[in-house]
């Protein structure tokens, strides 16, 4: 047994990360005396699941209940109480005060672990204590309102459009409800790049979601038989039940009160997540992080990163000399939406823009497998990377099939901290029912490659009415495709064709630069290559129509019929 | 234009790297004039799709053909000729004579790219000319075994266990026709671990395939109705159709007699697919390569990296001043076979283990995405990686689901340099319907990092006699799955009364190891935690009985009841 290690363990939080260090600390150490406190009624269960229970893909609550305090204790000799509240906490006497049925107990410790999660933030709307309206945090919220809908409730209202509403919205939807979905942001799925959260909200609107973005619930007022939510746009929506996903808040007034150091109400860590009390550490929704493409400063909700982090955080407090510091989250992200998937790593446009990072995004629309082997499908993609050394940032897609392993590819090439280059050289697993011989990613390195270089020179969906004001825009595309749709001001020659007409464009162009497009991008590059060489000021669209349509949805009416 | 660039470059050979070469090289210089001459009928052709064709899943052989010489020379400008063959090279002159259907014709150029492919290896068996084998290689031998089927072809003899022979053996079962398989390997794909190819036989078997391995056909009789093949283990199998894929060798003999240096068949090139002769680049299934884990020297027959290779030769050769080295492929395979895939990438146990490298391997059996989401299926996943620095080497797995994106995800870790214990920290995607909040991957980099440090100590499937000759084998199952099936000389002790039965262990072990396993090595390595810091000397089997019966299958009979 090494010198210092602690006789005596508590952890506060018995579900993703104070689960994970407890197994943990007991595998490094037979003998320490390992206790969690968890305030709920369950410890260890699958909050992740908890949507899928309400629309009924699972449908036994129980399945999401992963171990029990009895299973827990057979296995791993760890000592697991629910129903027991931590209300204060005493740093120096490393005294825990907890608040459970049979009154309040003093417990102590040699090492403090907090892992108390998040609680559902409440927005001051007045009704919001109507008895129909639930947050979805615990297998209680998730039983009840599946009850809600198995005894006949036929109308949901969901507030909040982030990846617990819309998954609740979308299982709720696909039981045959009538849903609505409210957000103040534009889209829904609100980290998402705008081009991509079109697939999403198009996807809900397919699966019959009353989708209402870019407003708020001003107030609920209850009735008889439903309730009534009335939107700051001034409609209204009844609704039987209402579900409150408006995010999360660190739940850690109790340790902020006992002056462990927080930051809007995270608490503060070092890299081995040890807080500013000795003797104790933090992990999990409730402890501060730094997004490392943007230096923001956030906790991060994920499961994954919170779970493996407990596991370090009970390495620290075991074997503190060979402990690795804990990995900060790239924020990798996924949800199902209907027939699509959509997901995302690293940093989105957004925050790159505000960051000031210089950086360079490609678009692409490639198909998941070989597209002569049945059942193919678009994959809408998005990456990010910085300019100069192209170190990827960020990437993010939808589609209906290998969007999941496409992002995970691209999170494992972002954590090891390659560049859109090495994405060329990836040697990805290929057969027909699987990729292409050149995957998506690959493809996306080849762009990218292509655009650091200098080979490509790219225009963007936001840059589309500088364009329209001094460049001419051509579109190479086919008679056809150009018919069923196109940019008014678009100049028609299809790419088969250039070469022959490159006089005609010249004469066309006054002086301007021109500025290229096809449906998805391919054809357009082949397109730019062609003009650059002949020395005209040439870019071409990233994405194509297919990226621009999705940019701009109902905005592109009054520039293309 | 650069100073040296060339104003006209050939390529022999317009499948994959040739014509990767081509467009490449033509969008990085318009003017220069570009010929690919192709041998076959048509060049741009899908050859991986070539089973599918036969099988029937891609119905139309013309969806195979992905650019024709038409679409090339709108598209891209290039001059291809199909019927056209090399037939002698002039490296000095730097002429190619080309033998077409109107006589020989002498091709000059500047540059001059080998991409000629690989051709089908035909072992000396007797009867091998019989009109009803074919090998696949081509659209038209693909079109003829289709048409045989069609044509009421009940059974098949598939020579050859490798990827092409599995997917066209499991491709004309599922049509329904009597399917024998034989190689002289002891398992199909002959470069996965025994564990894993375990499944694949098993479901080639389930699938109805006459699975014929550790033999070979000695001799073809021709009959008036089917061929009789008689294999070595002297049974015989009828067939009315006879697929021969036993292999590929590159097909140079042409240019090995013009003087460019070649190895047991393949063409030498340097970091930049540059061959012996000034002005002559060689890419694809020809050309040499480096296993970067062995050492070994051979070509790499795989369509991804052959694709991207040729565009890096048209890099070097149209502007060699940045042109990137051609990275060493990892060998990332991939096969559908039924319901399962299975894949690899990287090194095998059977080269690393002849290599001398010193390495370990974990074995799991985690399920693909969230245990209580509906349709979770296990993954068979073997990580090997280096001892001491733990970077990773290879990987293997097979199952129904999310195999080909673990795979993926260790394929870009292996390409990235990145050790096991890495591999827990990435952050890739997690819904309950695409993984657990530990991904597999992650769960590899657990057990891994566990091993390298000490944490974990494995024994394995092939060290199963020493440990039964001198081991105490301790399963740590429930009674139930102890019942169902153990080795003999396992003593019983579920891992829940472990800790209250360590004096009844000892007592057994009589001084003697300790070697623990349960069913799949999460118990086994809970359990050996206890028994080490209990001070024996302790191992938990390798990926625990799921592995232990595939590796050993039958052979396991006279040890296990």
């Amino acid at each position: 047994m090494e010198a210092n290690r602690p006789t005596s363990v508590l952890i506060v939080g018995g579900v993703a990360a104070g689960m994970s260090a407890a197994a943990r600390a007991r595998r490094l150490d037979e003998h320490a005396r390992i206790t969690v406190v968890e305030r709920g009624d369950h410890v260890s269960f699958a909050n992740c699941g908890l949507p899928y229970h309400v629309g009924g893909d699972i449908d036994d609550a129980d399945d999401l209940i992963v171990h029990t305090p009895e299973t827990l204790r057979a296995a791993l000799g760890i000592d697991v109480r629910t129903r027991h509240e931590a209300v204060a906490l005493d740093t120096v006497a490393r005294t825990l005060t907890v608040r459970t049925d049979a009154g309040t107990r003093l417990l102590h410790s040699d090492a403090l672990i907090l892992a108390p999660g998040a609680r559902a933030v409440r927005p001051p709307i007045p009704g919001l204590d109507s008895p129909r309206v639930r947050t979805l945090r615990t297998v209680e919220d998730a039983a009840a309102l599946r009850a809600a809908a198995d005894d006949g409730a036929r109308t949901a209202l969901v507030i909040g459009a982030g990846f617990i509403g819309v998954e609740t919205a979308e299982s709720l939807a696909r039981r045959g409800m009538d849903v609505s979905l409210v957000d103040t942001a534009p889209h829904p799925l609100p980290p998402l790049d705008g081009d991509i959260a079109h697939h999403v909200a198009a996807e809900l609107v397919r699966l019959g979601v009353d989708l209402r973005t870019g407003t708020a619930v001003a107030r609920i007022t209850p009735g008889a038989d439903r309730d009534t939510a009335t939107l700051t746009d001034g409609t209204t929506v009844e609704a039987d039940m209402i579900v409150l996903a408006t995010g999360t808040v660190p739940d850690t007034a109790v340790f902020e009160d006992a002056g462990i150091a927080c930051e809007r109400g995270a608490i503060v860590v070092d890299e081995h997540g040890r807080t500013s009390a000795p003797g104790a550490w933090a992990v999990g929704d409730a402890a501060q992080a730094t997004d490392p493409v943007t230096g923001a400063r956030r906790p991060v909700a994920l499961a994954g990163p919170t779970n493996r982090a407990g596991r370090l955080v009970a390495d620290d407090i075991m074997r503190p000399d060979t402990a690795r510091p804990l990995p900060v989250p790239i924020g990798t992200a996924i949800a199902q939406v209907g027939d699509l998937t959509v997901a995302l790593t690293g940093a989105n446009h957004r925050d790159l823009a505000a960051s000031g990072t210089g950086f360079h995004t490609v678009h692409l629309h490639p198909k998941q497998h070989a597209g002569y082997f049945p059942g193919a499908a678009t994959i809408h993609l998005a990456v990010h990377f910085r300019a100069g050394d192209g170190r990827l940032l960020g990437a993010q897609a939808v589609g209906a099939d290998g969007v999941d392993k496409r992002i995970d590819v691209l999170a494992t090439a972002l954590r090891a901290g390659l560049a859109v280059g090495d994405l060329i050289d990836l040697d990805l697993a290929y057969a027909p029912p699987y990729s292409q011989a050149k995957d998506p990613v690959n493809i996306a390195g080849l762009v990218g490659s292509n655009v650091l270089d200098g080979t490509l020179r790219l225009w963007h969906a936001h840059d589309l009415d500088a364009v329209l004001a001094e460049a001419l825009v051509l579109d190479v595309r086919t008679r056809a495709e150009y018919d069923a749709g196109h940019l008014d001001a678009a100049m028609l020659v299809p790419h088969t064709e250039l070469r022959e007409r490159v006089g005609e464009i010249r004469t066309a162009t006054a002086g301007r630069p021109v500025r290229v497009l096809c449906e998805s991008g391919v054809r357009s590059n082949l397109a730019h290559r062609i003009l650059a060489q002949a020395g005209f000021d040439s870019a071409a669209l990233s994405g194509g129509m297919m990226t621009l349509r999705a940019a701009l949805g109902g905005r592109l009416a009054a520039v293309a019929h």
